[in-house]
C-alpha cells in the first residue's frame, strides 16, 4: 500500500495509471519533511516513552483562529507523503489528486498537515520519520525491541494530537485517512469530538472484530517463522527477518488488491520456469509478488511491523463497543468504501454509516468500483473529489 | 476443511451445530476403506510414478449396466470420508447429509465411490491412502521428497478414472465435490463427457486465475519459510516443518470462514494473557487459530501440502481457455456457491454458470448462505437436497 509499491507495481506492469501520473509542473506543490519531538510519551496503557519522534509535512498556512487545518492519517504501510513532492518532479503523494491548490482539499483554503504514525514499518525509507522497536532508547542506548511499549490506534491521535496543539491547530475541518488512517480518523472522532469538524472515512471499517484480529494475525505470522526474527532480537544484528517480512508483505500486497488486478500476468509462467516441471517453479503471479514484497521488506522493519499490527486489533479498545465510540463523534461524515474491498468488507463500511445516521450523524457515502479493492482508497480518490467539496462546503 | 478440523471447532466453540451432529443410529451406514493401486502411473506432464496407491471407500451395489455410479471428490484438506462411518456410532463423513440411505444421493439407488487423491496432505490420519513425497519411492527405497513428480487436478481424475473401470462402472450418474472437489468435477466433465451424465461443482470456481494463484502460494509460503522444511529434505529426520505447516493451516482454516463465524470469540483476550501488554500476548481469536492449525499440522505432510497447491494451480492447464474445457461438457449441471464465500469468490461461479448455459448446458444454481463462507459448502449441503433429488431424477 506504500508508495513505493505502488511505483515498484508502475514499473513491473502497465496495472496502475491515471492518478499517479505526473502532474503538469504549473501546478506543482512542493513540501517539506519535519520532525516533531514528543519529550515523554505515556501509551494508553500508561507505558512512558521518552524522546518520541514523527515526522510530518504541512501545506497551506493556518488561520487566526487555527480552525481552517486539515489532519491526514496514513495506511498500514504508508507515511505522511500523502500530497505534494519533496523535489521538484519527484513523485507525488499518494492523494495528490485529491489535495493540492484548486483540489479538492485545497491547500490555498487550508492548512493539510500529514504525520508519519509511530511503529511505520518503514523505518529505512529516508523520508519517514518513527518511533517503535528498532528505535534506539534513549535510556539504554540500545534498540527498544521487543521491550517498546504496545502502542495503539488512539496512542497515534494522541501523538498527532500533540503536534497540531504544537502548530496552534485549535479546530479540524477535517480528519481523513485510508485503511489505518480511517481507523485514525475514527478513533480522532470519539476522541475530540468537539475539535473534529468532519470526518472522511476511506477504505475504513467501523470495528476491527475477531476476524479482522484473525487475518491481522496470518499478515504477522511469517515474521514469527524466520529464524533471523529471533524472538525480536534481532536489531543490530547482521541478519534481519527479511525473508519472513518479505512473505507478511506478500499477504499485505495481494489482500489489498481484488481479482480483476490480476488479469495482466493471468495464469502465466515466469520467465524460463515452467511450474508443471517442479513445485519451486513459479508462475509470472508468484515471481511478481515475491520481487514487489522483497522491495518492500528492504526498506521495513519486521518488529515494527509486528507492533503496527497490535495497533490495529486494538482499534476502539478504549471503548465499551464500536457504537459507543461512534457515538461521542460530532462531525459530519463522508465514507468512502471499495466495492470490492477484501481487507475491511463493504458491509463494515455500510455498517458505520447506518451506525453514524442513526446516532444523527450527517453521512454521504461515495463507493470506489474498481480492480484494485482496498486499494482503490490509495489510487482512485479523484473519483470522490465532488463529494469531498460537498463536505467541505457544508 | 478436514473433518479432524470441524470435529476440533466443535469441541472449542459451539459454531457448529446440526449437519453433523449424531443421526440416529437405525439410519448408519457403515463404510469399510479399501486401497486401490495404479502399478505405473504416467502423469500429465509425462512423469511416470510405480506403485502408486489410493484409498477409497463405497455403498451401494453397482447395477448390471454399470451406470447407477456416483463419484464424490474431496477438498483441498478432506479425504475419501464423504459418507458414512467407519465404525458404528463414529464420526460421520462430511457429506452425510446428503448421501445415505434415503437421502438426496441415494445408496439404495446409487453406487457411491469416494476416492482419496494423490498427494492428500492427511499422511498420518489412518483412514487416508494416498501417495506423494512423502512416500517410499520403491525404486529406491527412500521417500520421494522433492523428486516426486509435479502432479494435477487432471492426474487425479485419471487415478480415479482407473479405479471406476477396476470397479466396472461405465457411466457415472453424477460427479461432484466441493472446492477442489470442484475441480475435479469439472476436469472429469471435461475429459470424458460421455461418461459423466451429471455434475454437481459445490464451492467451485471456472477457473484458478493468477489471483487465486497468488493466494495458493501464499497459503504455501509459511511452509518453505519454517528452517525444518530444508528445501524439502526433511522426511525420515526427527524434525518436521510442523511449525510452518501450522501457519499454513491457519491460511486455509480462516480463509475458508466468512466473518460472522467469527463472532463467539469475538474481541476477547485469551485465558490469561493481555495483548495490550505485549505483542506476544494473544487474543483468543489468535490461540484458537494457533490451536486448531497445529493440531492439523500433526496429522499432515509440508511437502504433500506444497504438491497439492500446484495441483490446484494447474486446473484445467491442459485447455486453451476454461471456456474451452468447459465446453466440452455433456453433462446436467448443479451448481453449489456460498454467497460469502473469501476463497472462490461468488463471482466466478456465476461465470461458470453463465457460461456452461451459454454452452447450451442445462444448469440449476443453489446459493447458500451463511456464517461460515467457503465451508458453508461442506457443512450445510442438505440445504442444497432438493435440488440434488432434482437434477439426479433429470
Amino acid at each position: 500500500m506504500l508508495r513505493r509499491h505502488l511505483l515498484a507495481a508502475l514499473a513491473a506492469l502497465p496495472l496502475l495509471a491515471g492518478p499517479l501520473a505526473p502532474q503538469a509542473a504549473a501546478q506543482e506543490l512542493i513540501v517539506e519533511k519535519k520532525s516533531f519531538e514528543i519529550p515523554r510519551f505515556v501509551t494508553q496503557n500508561g507505558q512512558p516513552i521518552p524522546a518520541l519522534r514523527i515526522g510530518y509535512q504541512t501545506a497551506g498556512t493556518l488561520n487566526g483562529a487555527g480552525d481552517n487545518a486539515v489532519l491526514v492519517a496514513h495506511f498500514f504501510s504508508g507515511n505522511s507523503h500523502a500530497f505534494g513532492r519533496y523535489t521538484a518532479g519527484g513523485p507525488p503523494g499518494y492523494w495528490d489528486a485529491i489535495i493540492g491548490p484548486g483540489r479538492p482539499i485545497d491547500t490555498n483554503k487550508y492548512f493539510v498537515i500529514a504525520a508519519d504514525t509511530p511503529l511505520n514499518i518503514n523505518t529505512r525509507d529516508p523520508n519517514t520519520i518513527t518511533t517503535g522497536p528498532a528505535t534506539t532508547n534513549p535510556e539504554t542506548g540500545r534498540p527498544w525491541g521487543m521491550g517498546f511499549p504496545v502502542m495503539t490506534i488512539r496512542d497515534f491521535v494522541e501523538t498527532q494530537k500533540k503536534l497540531l496543539d504544537s502548530l496552534g491547530v485549535r479546530r479540524l475541518a477535517l480528519v481523513a485517512g485510508a485503511s489505518m488512517g480511517a481507523l485514525q480518523t475514527i478513533e480522532w472522532a470519539a476522541a475530540y469530538p468537539d475539535m473534529v469538524q468532519r470526518a472522511m472515512s476511506v477504505i475504513g471499517t467501523d470495528r476491527v472484530d475477531g476476524w479482522i484480529i484473525g487475518w491481522l494475525e496470518l499478515w504477522a505470522a511469517p515474521i514469527r517463522l524466520d529464524p533471523a526474527w529471533n524472538a525480536g532480537r534481532y536489531h543490530g544484528s547482521t541478519t534481519e527477518p527479511v525473508a519472513g517480512l518479505a512473505e507478511s508483505l506478500k499477504l499485505v500486497t495481494l489482500h489489498a488488491r481484488d481479482h480483476p488486478w490480476a488479469t495482466a500476468l493471468g495464469t502465466r509462467f515466469a520467465e524460463g520456469q515452467d511450474p508443471r516441471r517442479s513445485v519451486t517453479e513459479r508462475f509470472a503471479m508468484e515471481k511478481w509478488l515475491d520481487d514487489a514484497a522483497m522491495a518492500r521488506a528492504r526498506v521495513s522493519d519486521a518488529n515494527h511491523f509486528l507492533y503496527l499490527i497490535r495497533a490495529n486489533q486494538l482499534f476502539l479498545s478504549g471503548y465499551d463497543s464500536p457504537e459507543a465510540a461512534l457515538s461521542r463523534s460530532r462531525a459530519k461524515w463522508l465514507i468512502v468504501p471499495s466495492v470490492s474491498d477484501r481487507v475491511f468488507p463493504i458491509e463494515y463500511n455500510r455498517r458505520l454509516a447506518e451506525t453514524l445516521r442513526q446516532q444523527g450523524r450527517e453521512v454521504d457515502v461515495v463507493d470506489l468500483e474498481g480492480p484494485l479493492g482496498h486499494l482503490e482508497g490509495v489510487v482512485s480518490m479523484a473519483k470522490a473529489g465532488d463529494a469531498i467539496r460537498r463536505l467541505l462546503a457544508n
